[in-house]
């Protein structure tokens, strides 16, 4: 499968995310505000209704066939409409209404056995800043809010719902990826150890 | 809870917008273009909707939480929709069909033995025009109308339905918080009153 | 009620289109692509759904009640979702399934006993060009098709389904009123004919 | 009926573009991403709605009409959705669930009897690679990953769902229609052949 960022980019990561990138077993990610643009219809009938994105959910299947990571969704709300867009998607770490994030995160160490490093996060609020600041490698969308774009690694140029998860995913898939063969190739890199 | 505007941001706001700030109590706000985009969805059997953001349904939570604002609806239709979503929000103060903004204004005042420059208001159309000149503070989103613009005290980054009310929300928040900071730290801003 | 067309602005309408706006007693519209940005929404169980804007709406209400100017919707489309939009706007010239716009136009030419020049147009396709170029006064949303844009009098700056339709009937409540004030005030402007 | 690419833009495609749209027979398209901005509206009962755009529609039938050229589409999901869109746009070649589309193109090729250099194909992901470096002339919506965006023949100035098809059958339009016209009256242009 092709790639989508550009090799050009390369130069773009500083050594320290290519380092980060390489540990990521787990992509978390904030569901209203990032796989959706933080919209919600409501109808006169009670039907409730929200946008996700099919390029998102391309990135869950790539980020798990080409570099073995998984997605999981913690999200404030509890909604049964997320609830069938974890399903479509395969999501088995689905947490809804989750009031304290960094606790969800730490549920999830221990029941996986995984480090905090392992894990990248992409969140766009307020309710995300813990999560992001314990993570191994965090994101946000383009249209988040500047505090939380602060604190956040790395600011995507796709907005919440319209690419901004599937452009971390890619990121992800390309410095896992073309990070090591970097790392082999120039000796500055710390080629050594490989 | 953190602030969501950043503090450098605090040398854009006049000192009688911080003053403004400081005495509201509530926070009134039109639906249709603020709280949405001003846009209706219609279906082929009569289903009608309209686009909320939950980016904004966090600004009412922070609101009351952080500097105890409350937040109320004042909109010239009458929609079954918008009553939805006052009630997930916990609105009380919802007043549909308001054809004269003003004398809705001119009510809540009387009930709620309080003035009008404890009200701030956020509105992006001509019916908003008479109710904006009269509150504590006014704003408007990002693709209001010109003269409505003129009108306001301020306009914000954020379009309708697109974050406008909550950026409104975030400055009342934090030049509430900060502004009262400021004005004890710098002399020039009557530090002598506190 | 205020206009929403700043003072300032007079001057960047030529005495044509001054004069032209001044005659007008009918505006027709196209629905998808004007009134809504041309979208349309499948559902699997075989619901469809446009989105309107309600600042559109609000425009049809304050062309009849500002300037006695009525509002009429030409499209090529036969949707029972339009219909319901213009009962609700209570358009009484609804012309759907329309495959000769300008054929529509003599019709209702003929049934109101008025001129060509009394209707203003707007529309954003190939299918409007007929009708736009006999019309008295003709416009397009900002996102129109280029020709589409060259034959209009007037191009919008906001696109179909965000404001165009409104804009455009803003224009013309304003140059009715202040078109013939300035034409009063201004001796350079044939002001000897009032 | 009018050309809606303006002429103009004739200097803006090589000659090499010309030839190759000249030749175009049938074209194919995905539909999340391109025909729709890659959304699908999930609600709390299950339901599922997608956008499309009618001006796109209006292209469909714009190539039959008046350069003879057929519209297909191919796609990797299997939506009810867009099968009832491709029967209300008359599409016979609707080819869902293609998880090879380069495979689903040779099956065309086979079935119809015509070359790969007569056929067009718009697309915006990395599963649209494979076809597009084998059909005559291939483009990507102005949203595409970049990486697609360099393997297109042309890149639209519209995004998926938003005109991006449309821009593309005009394009074709145009210059099958005025490609001939110029390269009959350009003596560089290879009038001796016509």
């Amino acid at each position: 499968m092709d790639l989508l960022v550009k090799e050009t980019n390369m130069q773009n990561f500083s050594k320290e995310i290519i380092e980060k990138a390489g540990r990521i077993k787990l992509l978390l990610t904030d569901c209203d505000g990032v796989l959706t643009d933080g919209g919600v219809y409501y109808s006169k009938s009670g039907e409730e209704m929200k946008r996700f994105s099919l390029r998102d959910g391309m990135g869950v299947e790539r980020l798990m066939h080409m570099v073995n990571v998984e997605t999981g969704i913690v999200t404030g709300e509890n909604s049964e409409i997320v609830r069938r867009r974890a399903e479509k998607l395969g999501i088995k770490e689905y947490h809804p209404g989750s009031t304290d994030k960094y606790a969800t995160l730490k549920d999830i160490l221990k029941k996986r056995i995984i480090y905090a490093e392992e894990i990248a996060y992409i969140g766009d609020d307020a309710n995300d800043h813990d999560i992001m600041k314990h993570v191994g490698l965090s994101a946000c969308p383009a249209d988040a809010f500047s505090p939380t774009s602060e604190i956040a690694h790395l600011k995507m140029s796709n907005r919440g719902g319209y690419g901004a998860f599937r452009e971390f995913a890619e990121i992800i898939i390309y410095l896992k990826i073309h990070g090591n063969v970097h790392t082999k190739e120039s000796p500055g890199w710390g080629s050594h150890y490989w």
